[in-house]
């Protein structure tokens, strides 16, 4: 048998409540404080409470339900077993539900592009990576044409329910279909589930997004493996770029899984309005001191993102995406003198990149911006300008997408199954804009808690394009956390020593403690021995 | 308990007949016909046989031995029980039997760099992956003087004998120095040990070298995730470059596991004396076949060393080499017709790389060419001279240090720790100028059979900058083998079916057929699915 068949045969646990299905009676918890902008936004939807479910008597089974599901935007592991749960959940609450897969994201609800998803079908892709049972996609639902597209397609596929797998937009799309189907007297609840790697979609009512606990795990295993060969022919810095580009949890949750020398946190560069100057005199000034100690290697994280939160770099590329827009060719020569000095301190691959290299809308395309070559060109220039005799030979590196459809770890294999059997129970309870949500994550799986979470309840206003937008707000590395500070403590000592630990590849069997681990962010009483 | 301490307490299984280790006696078996060429260089090492171990009565225990270990080259996993299986077999013939590591590498025996390992701090290092308990390194012992240094180290530190583990090239300094050792009448033996991820070490006697299976399963787990992601994503090329310079093993192994729409393997390039416009445009119609079929996603793997096998390629390099040497500036007008052509279609970025970037002996640095980024250029290049309607977003991907540094699989711990007793016992039966050999890897770990092959029978001449020099054979991709011809059958229907297989990370707990698989190219009647 391979792994592939293995897990594919693997039986998620499940919460205690969610082992009696059938008699599980939503109940109506604590209420959100209503606000008078969301209450023009959501006219339906603005009185709604956190749900609990609590165990009634044996229902008579409700009628049979037709449900939907889509997965929007990047891959994260776990998105098939979301899938899975739903369908088994509906299947034990009526044998004659059915679930309906919308194909390549968004897309697929908007022109009706959609596939049964039966129990042979799903059989195999169950606890797998990736979103390849229907694919993903990046549209995004705004125009009232999309909008009156979906409706049709839900009352043409005659659902009751549609489940939306995806971030923090997708979850704020998720609001406004739920929204839009009420005023148009549709009868498809809408509900979501939240996905995304970086971790960014995360609140008092959301502990974790999944698919980030693979992604960190994937990573840590590469992160280890690579500071084992740092260490064994001590010759190289390894500067390694993770994925996560508005907030660094991914970052941070591998640093405290791997202790590297460096670690680079986007959110505390924001907030010491750090410049890239000084973030390559820190990480020069590393080097040289541990070349000092005849340490002539290390690696070094970088978040995928960071050169968005350095203000200087910011501007530049503001300035940038302004004058590209004019179509000035002189573009140099125009920029601010702080942005001049920046950008002439740039490698010239980078600044043509910059110049030539622009997206659909004209902008620069920040995240083709290859940040770890980035760095490595200017420690190097840093050395050099130092007369420096410390010995730096780099080795870039980038952890991206093999992170991010990944074999789903145990706990996002558990969490999903447990999120996707939880958004029928809220189907079956009639309840729309709401998210899925299982709290309690750091206890055993059984002890773990369903309920749902209003969407409009996490939103925001936040100003996007120079207009107020209701939001899911994203949520960064809050740097006065215990996690963070004890990162904080620590990371002086890291810098100098080899206290690199190797947490291995993800294992499937096994001892409980390795194979059922939660994130080490997700611990309030966390231990990063 | 995290991976890292309970992989420190796994116990590896080992051959039946190392159970018995006292018992053993060396028998020699097959003599190696003998060559006068060979005769010249090795008086003392020409005439010996191949070593078996038969089952004697319990034998009186030796006298105690001291034997030195070295790491020579790069890392490949298992190194580490090399020296634990050595370090137990030693005591269990003898009690006061001890280690002594040099530091990084044959510099360390030249110059005397060395640290006893005692089992408390072996301890720490069972089944971990990496070199950093004595760290490796590249030197080779080539001149007189680091003859005679080595003589004196192995002398002042009263070693019985040395082990050396390292590639083809390393192994065949092992043979020049333990006929050295034996014409200065030193008693210390030397024993060679098989390393080498690229997996190019291998031939009628030795099945494979250490770390091969290891590197493969690392990387076989990336690509896997990345074909999901592919597959999920549908809008990405991966263009994954993996370590192996000289022979494609590492590829055509990771092609069996993972059946990518695309591979190349250098050895077959050679034989065919494809030139680099041949490889682009056979990549550029599965793009266009692929595209036609609605498929603008796909995995291609290409193995690091492949420009070196394309002849064109290798005679632009050779020309280049040849005019830097004389310092002549106007490069590119001096060379040829053909090479000139070629020259002219590569990136700006390669060409100034080709021209500027030289090792210490002024050579181009063929090295590091980031062949992953040639080939998305080239094929780039060649879809728009055609108009092609084919999307190609490309992602470049490198498969690299995070695969020799990696925890060992149990094939290769347990292989390790073999060669670490089998070295042990050749040793105590007085052998010197051997290689550690076990054979019938494919049987259960209890079957295999150990004994020595004489490192001398495994040589041939090879003319090496302009000389005749006896060398260990490196092993080819043999496009004749049965694997081959599999593999060649195959992927035509892999390069425009998604046939992808995901093998996911290595496990270490779990079904035995999953945690102690031997790698697809030893396995004669070999299984691909």
């Amino acid at each position: 048998m391979t792994l592939q068949q293995l897990r594919a045969a693997f039986i998620p646990k499940i919460p205690r409540q969610l082992t009696q299905l059938t008699k599980l009676i939503a109940h109506d918890s604590s209420f959100l404080s209503s606000n008078s902008e969301l209450e023009k936004l959501f006219p339906h939807l603005i009185n709604q409470a956190m749900i609990r479910f609590v165990n009634g008597t044996e229902q008579s089974l409700k009628k049979s339900m037709t449900v939907g599901i889509l997965f929007s935007g990047g891959q994260a592991a776990g998105g098939h077993n979301v899938v899975t749960g739903l369908f088994d959940a509906l299947k034990t609450l009526h044998p004659d539900c059915k679930v309906i897969g919308f194909k390549n994201g968004p897309s697929g609800l908007v022109n009706n592009q959609a596939m049964e998803l039966t129990a042979p079908l799903l059989d195999s892709y169950r606890n797998q990576g990736g979103f390849d049972l229907i694919g993903s996609g990046r549209t995004k639902i705004e125009t009232d044409t999309q909008f009156a597209q979906s409706l049709k397609t839900v009352q043409k596929q005659g659902l009751d329910g549609l489940v939306i797998v995806g971030g923090d937009d997708s979850n704020t799309n998720a609001a406004f279909l739920a929204e839009y189907f009420l005023t148009h007297q549709c009868s498809t609840k809408v509900i979501g589930v939240p996905k995304t790697i970086d971790g960014d979609l995360k609140n008092e009512f959301i502990e974790i997004s999944f698919g980030f606990d693979t992604a960190a795990k994937t990573y840590a295993e590469i992160i280890g493996n690579i500071m084992r060969d740092a260490l064994s022919a001590k010759k190289y810095y390894y500067f390694i770029k993770l994925m996560g580009r508005t907030a660094s949890h991914l970052t941070l949750e591998c640093a405290l899984k791997t202790h590297p020398n460096v670690v680079l946190i986007g959110e505390e560069v924001a907030e010491k309005k750090q410049s890239l100057k000084q973030l390559v005199v820190e990480i020069a000034d590393v080097i040289e001191k541990r070349s000092k100690n005849g340490k002539d290697y290390g690696v070094i994280l970088i978040p995928e993102g960071i050169v968005e939160f350095v203000p200087e770099f910011k501007q530049l590329i503001s300035e940038l995406n302004h004058l590209l827009a004019q179509d000035i060719t002189e573009v140099e020569q125009n920029l601010s003198d702080a942005s001049k000095a920046g950008f002439k301190d740039l490698p010239e691959s980078l600044k043509n990149q910059l110049l030539e290299d622009r997206d659909p809308h004209g902008n620069v395309q920040v995240s083709k911006i290859e940040t770890e070559r980035l760095f490595i060109y200017l420690v190097e220039e840093e050395l050099k300008k130092r007369n420096s005799k410390s010995k730096l030979s780099a080795q870039p590196l980038f952890c991206g997408y093999e992170g991010r459809s990944a074999y789903p770890s145990n706990f996002d294999a558990q969490y999903c199954y447990a999120l996707g059997m939880t958004a029928a129970l809220l189907l079956n309870a009639g309840k729309t804009g709401y998210m899925a949500c299982i709290q309690r994550l750091t206890a055993q799986v059984e002890d773990w808690e369903i309920g749902g979470v209003p969407l409009i309840g996490m939103m925001v206003f936040e100003t996007r394009k120079g207009k107020q937008k209701a939001v899911i707000q994203k949520a960064l590395v809050d740097t006065k956390s215990a996690v963070f500070q004890e990162f904080s403590k620590k990371r002086a000592a890291w810098a100098l020593e080899d206290d690199y630990l190797f947490p291995g590849p993800i294992q499937f069997f096994g001892p409980s403690e390795l194979t059922d681990s939660v994130p080490v962010i997700l611990q309030s009483n966390f231990n990063t021995k």
